[in-house]
């Protein structure tokens, strides 16, 4: 995750928040008062956006305010935690306030959820996946999120990751056809992986050596099947409906890989507020 | 909604998503195919996103895609439902799907969870009401959700709403010399919106005229009587820590209003896919 | 007035004037040169932008200048007066020079002509309001100089404020059924205003309850009795025409607010210079 | 002028102006009424905008919006003429109304104030210039209304032409040392312009040959000197304190072009009003 | 390559090119003159930049002029050959003119120049690879110019291959501890790559199993001997100082790959003229 | 060259390298390590871009990187030879890397082709001149490297310079035609340069007066005869098909500059490499 990537977003986030002036605070408030904010959980969870993303914040509205605090991101918060502690001018506290806010409740939900689908599946070799199912413009963001919850990150955009279709399958002809053409054109230092739907499909994936195959919505029985089928020559990835009730009985098909759209699109939100005090 | 403030945020999450290409696509399919693709419902919701936001999304990848069909919005969708249908190269269609799909989802449940506090409401004339406790980037389009579903929006930003909290009381030494303040510098359109936590704040609110006083985290037996006592003086709001399950029990205190954070935070996304047919 | 929400506009500004270079400068001046350079008032005038606009134009153009003088914004200057002092690389004093003095010229000018506008009215307890009519990429700026020359500001722009004009009207039917569809669609935050050319119309928004009435373009003697009539229950604005001639006789009819476009968009600009001393 | 170098920022002065949307039109008008709308002069002046400007602030919001009259640049308007007409969705005149007026109320100012300095020298042979001494953002369009206006362009920006100032002139120790090394440096399509305040100067940039010789803020007897001594040799360009009382004078020296600031910084805007009519 | 990903470039190398206005132009053609233009070879080259890039900069300066005649990339050029025939408004094919030819002249260069090394190599079944020594600002571009060329690409940033180099290796303590924690972090979809300069570091590759090793800066026999101890469990890319002239002693090692950062970065530009017809 | 001109591309390019971060780096790198680079030159060459530009690039990347030492712009490097050493954190160190050495070796490769040239018409006081013909989004830069090399900038681009071609002449009927219509249009500031293909048109550009006559793909004799013609009255710019073999012939015709599109769009990449200490 790179810092400069993040700034622009967070510089257009602000401006979205604030409008042209924060009108309560600018008129109520004393223009050089200075204070400390701090971060505080109100529930139990895991902390993600401490370390870069809330002071990045704060950094973006004010350079002169100074993070003194930072609960590390995968550590554990309970209700009364002091995640962030920071100082400066009040006035661009409050105004940073409510982004930081957002975001963090938002992190912090994706790696709490995350995290309980590692855990059901644990201390099976299976990774958690997310998938491309993230909020528009803060892809990048959410995928640190599910890293921070334990998950791994699958392919962040259509350019630097093969996945083939069956939209693609069928304009090719064959899965053949279409791993061949595939080949021919990408750059070598990527896999390629194929969505199969049937344990036939899994068969040519298999008969053109993909790197990766996708069972795609398949029964644990089928999964299993598939692993067995495979025995190594490929990685498998299971994918749809999957949730916290059943992500365990797919984890013991011995797939390697289980991707999870509801990890970044429906993580409900951390509960954390900010206080101020002056000084 | 204007549509032009749109299409930039619209163009910046596709090239989030399509990175420098379409690896995939670009090298199975026929470079000028044409097809047809359809949103189909994969459950029970209110629909959101289709008339403005979809068609723009698709659009915006490809000024030559058609929509040929879109469902309402505000209209209820069930399983199977065609939600929209659009005709265009089938690279193009393939490119926006993804987003196109994220947004929709997260809209639909936004109005959606947001018309079940609406009908638990319902008939009192209570308004439901959004926060800024929304999605950085995409606000504009949550808080139409939120009006799609029933609900009705607070204030935009910083910069087109007043709400004065203990902070800026705290600053000012009282709540009338806070609202003195603000006579004196905002545009004479804003109402004041005060934020009280006591029955004697509510009281003080009352004496110096503010238009709106927020009830922030009161019990519904403080909230009546709060009801009681402003007599339609100020309009009130109710605001903290409220749920599906409570409430009822806050719109039948007589509060004008309830705002809820969730709304826009915690809703989770709808299920909708993309099915593409060649013609 | 955000600090953040000015820079990128300066930063724009700077690559208009500067294009990509300053030829001579840089060619006949030493480039590691410092030296300090001062603004002087070459007339009588309200002082506006020495605070924050004229120390962030050359800021943003080098962050190393420092700014070690300023005059207060609202005070008054006389010729010869220093309004501001600026210390730093002699390239970079002359680069932002134009900018900056551009800039300033400008909005001591709409503060000295929006003064004269409120010592006209003095001690009438009526207040000087800017409009729309500002110059386009300038409207915070403008703005905050209406504000510094003693006037208010109307709405910034068209979501942050509800104004029901003729068209509006004509489309619902009646002044009754624009308020009543706009109550049920805007956030509670906001006061409706309605402009009213006839008493017919006056009374119609006095029996709807509307917030503010825009008196467009009446004779004093109607305005007098638009007050009467009003009897404090909505506030009144006075609009159309005015200039330093009649708007001490608008002001008298007792109409609470008077906006005026002139302030933004005829003021002439203040004559200020720059001198540059070597050190 | 360049249409694709004004798209860019009409686009940044719609969303100034309309914010999230124009809560009060969309409200209370039906979304897909079309009407026609016309610019209508309040006053005579010398039009400006017209042709290009008005119709891409239209086109800009909305493209469908057909402009299907504009009375031509440059022309003489009269009160009550039709200076523009366009048709399209009734939302969107609205939208652009504000913006397409204020440019061109602006442009129009510009190019008549011009027009009475250029009509004050007639028939001799100087030519009117302006300054860098424009609206930030705006010079582009500015430097259209002097030409307009019947005046001519100096230097766009910093680096597009060269001017020689006594900050330069000191650096370097003279002014032919100055000049000498803008002569080593700089594109051999430029001419080199030099600013004298004495005779002294005057004669010193004549033995170096110098293309333009600026006379800063000099007497008309002294000017009169100065034209008498280049005999042809070098172009000749007022500068500095002149009005419409004193450019006569100026003029009737001899000098070839007089520049004048108050062309740009303080032209009164002229008066055009925007009517609506439903088809 | 997708389209809307080169249309921000290009609008913004556009203004690079022609700043405020064509000035030339502008002041001897008539506004709405129509005519044709055409690219014409002046030398023999591979075809790049017809079908996609030169259009898009002519569309992109003015919507309506229309691309009549393309020759196809990968084609062959000879001297007087039409690549490509243009017509509309004449002022905007000549603003569009030199960005287009300075482009596509670019980018046949680079097609060309790869061709040549691809030709070198036949029939071997290697590749011949760009790398990450390209154009700032062109890579997209120049990355379709090498597979036009008949080459192939590595990977477009450091976001989307994993390349582990000395320094990585020095960090983490060995090869196969950097590997190791690769695995860890990476999505699966990636395969990994590690820079190698001694036989002892390809062994411990192909013991950690890396996907592709890169051989860097070895000489043609060491290579040899790389690619028999390797036996197919690795692929094997060849880097560093490689030439037309050494190029074939490369490719007949056995490598799969050999990557040549010349391709981008040292391509001289074919020649390309642009010849206006009026019609 | 304006500092804050550059930053903006620089970031640009920063984000077209990284992508949404430097995986390998990332995952095998201590975060806070911190490390001295050093760039040291593999070739002999003229020194370009290791005073502002490198440093720009290591500086947006993180502004805590420190530049220790850099090596003259102008000067001539050796093999072997630090040109730059950069201290800070090895992740942006290396983040930086690819960018800054794209950027240098190409600079470095303008500044020594050109300096080639002017090597080889000296002692002749004739001018070496770049064109347009330069790199997309790059044209600042390459014509200060051609300025490092000894070479001189011909004009920016299409706002800042005159020059009539054969299209604008046939438009205007004459030469004399065309320039008559640019002196009334264009800025006093300006110089006119008219293309000649012929000595007819030579003379009748003398007849007029123009500034500068660029002498198109002439043979040296016609160029000579030119040069006789002229006889001082205008400056003399031979262009077209100028290489190494023939410049000298060229320069010794007497002509004034010599304009050469190879310098920017043909010059090879000087070898520079990065080399990293841990501290």
């Amino acid at each position: 995750m790179d810092v400069n990537v993040l700034k622009k977003n967070i510089a257009r986030f602000l401006r979205e928040d604030i409008g042209s002036g924060d009108l309560t605070s600018e008129a109520t408030l004393p223009e050089d008062q200075v204070g400390i904010a701090e971060f505080i959980a109100k529930g139990s969870f895991v902390v993600c956006g401490m370390e870069t993303v809330a002071p990045l914040v704060f950094k973006t509205q004010n350079e002169a305010i100074e993070i003194t605090h930072t609960k590390k991101d995968k550590s554990l918060a309970s209700p009364g935690d002091i995640l962030l502690t920071a100082k400066g001018p009040v006035l661009d506290l409050l105004k940073a306030e409510r982004l930081a806010l957002n975001l963090v409740q938002h992190l912090c939900g994706i790696a709490t959820f995350t995290s309980r689908f590692v855990n059901e599946v644990k201390p099976l070799p299976v990774k958690i996946l997310d998938t491309r199912k993230t909020t528009p413009g803060l892809r990048i963001l959410e995928k640190y999120a599910v890293r921070v919850g334990g998950g791994h990150n699958h392919r962040f955009n259509l350019a630097d990751g093969i996945l083939i279709k069956d939209n693609h399958i069928q304009a090719c002809g064959s899965i053949k056809a279409a791993v061949a053409r595939m080949r021919e054109k990408i750059p070598h230092t990527m896999k390629i992986e194929v969505e199969a739907t049937t344990m036939e499909q899994v068969r040519e994936c298999l008969s053109c050596s993909v790197d990766i195959i996708m069972l795609d919505n398949m029964e644990p029985a089928r999964m299993r099947e598939a692993v067995k089928l495979a025995g190594g020559r490929a990685l498998l990835e299971a994918s749809g409906g999957i949730n916290l009730d059943n992500v365990r009985g797919v984890a013991e098909t011995g797939v390697d890989y289980i991707s999870i759209g509801a990890l970044t699109h429906s993580a409900p939100a951390c509960d954390i507020s900010m206080r101020l005090q002056d000084i």
